[in-house]
């Protein structure tokens, strides 16, 4: 496409530029998890970045094959519905119940703002993620629990002991981890669980075996 | 891959898994733009993931068609030297006269921290992205540009008020934004600098002709 079409295409480039714009609200959306710092919390724009390198770097310890582009696709937009639904966190059983209610609605109110072709495209891949049903959505999956998890050992457990989190409430988050990757689920039990179990900053509950 | 060959593995993964613990330092830089709120900068992840998502949204508009994924990987890792090299704002003469040499030594010791052939591939990205001859690069600049741009107006020219720039320092620095895209550099002439013009938030300068 070159200038001269620009005038027919203005109301479409407009109304991605307005999307582009609506979506600096993500970088607004604090999660649950520290920094390396130990100092803040993660926004969701920083999470999905740093997900996005990490299957850049990491895909080879997919269990299946994976397009890596369809991987960064998903991380990089998986979060957006929270500008609308709000961060539910992964530890409140109440905000549990309706968040699957509350991002769909999201979800239809935000992707309709985009040209039609477009917004298909961004809800197709978010409700891939959501169905978890391809090797894609099973690895970004994967990336979106080891992430944390690798700044919680970084910052010695802080949200855990904080939390007052138990071993069970952990390995239920991370029941599907190892369908992405049974590799990275097992460097994250050994690496970042275990350390922490060890050290009495993640309770070893009986409700784990 | 599977987990019987993960004994093998062990070393290279841990070498990758450091490097994304390594790479959460991103979130600690400060940019010079401010976020729509008008209230904080930006940082360079979320800056990065920002126009990860819109090489998503945007390549349609790239004077050349482009390789997304190689887009998207540039972008979200064009600033990784900075962890080293520090941002250097970009109207700051002194600081841009060194920067091409703090950052070389920047991803030296940055890319050396991975496996080879990860960390050839990582600099191969940065060095295309700074040699900038290619459709890619070229996209890659161009968001880097029109984004900050976006989030300008998006705060009535806030940063350019309180910097007391000069047209001729915006088109400067835009020098080569039409090289992506002659279609984005004119929605950001006509949307995002001429407003901030006719309401004096940015000075329109005899130089800039």
């Amino acid at each position: 496409m070159n200038a001269e079409n620009y005038a027919d295409e203005t109301g479409r480039l407009e109304r991605i530029v307005d999307f582009c714009r609506l979506i600096d609200r993500e970088k607004f959306i604090q999660r649950r998890t520290y920094l390396t710092d130990g100092e803040r919390f993660e926004n969701d724009a920083e999470h999905a970045w740093h997900l996005a390198v990490m299957a850049l770097l990491l895909s080879e310890y997919a269990n299946e094959k994976v397009d890596v582009l369809k991987v960064m696709s998903i991380v990089l937009i998986h979060d957006l519905v929270e500008i609308y639904a709000g961060d539910t966190f992964a530890y409140d059983a109440e905000g549990l119940k309706t968040q699957k209610s509350r991002e769909t609605a999201a979800a239809e109110r935000l992707f309709s703002q985009l040209p039609e072709d477009l917004g298909d495209r961004l809800r197709s891949l978010w409700d891939e993620f959501e169905s978890d049903d391809t090797p894609e959505a099973h690895f970004a999956h994967t990336l979106d629990n080891f992430q944390p998890m690798m700044l919680q050992a970084a910052t010695d457990g802080k949200a855990w002991k904080e939390g007052g989190r138990k071993l069970s409430e952990v390995l239920h988050r991370n029941s599907r981890t190892s369908a992405g990757s049974e590799i990275l689920w097992k460097y994250a039990r050994t690496h970042f669980i275990a350390p922490q179990l060890r050290k009495g900053h993640l309770e070893m509950d009986i409700e784990s075996l």
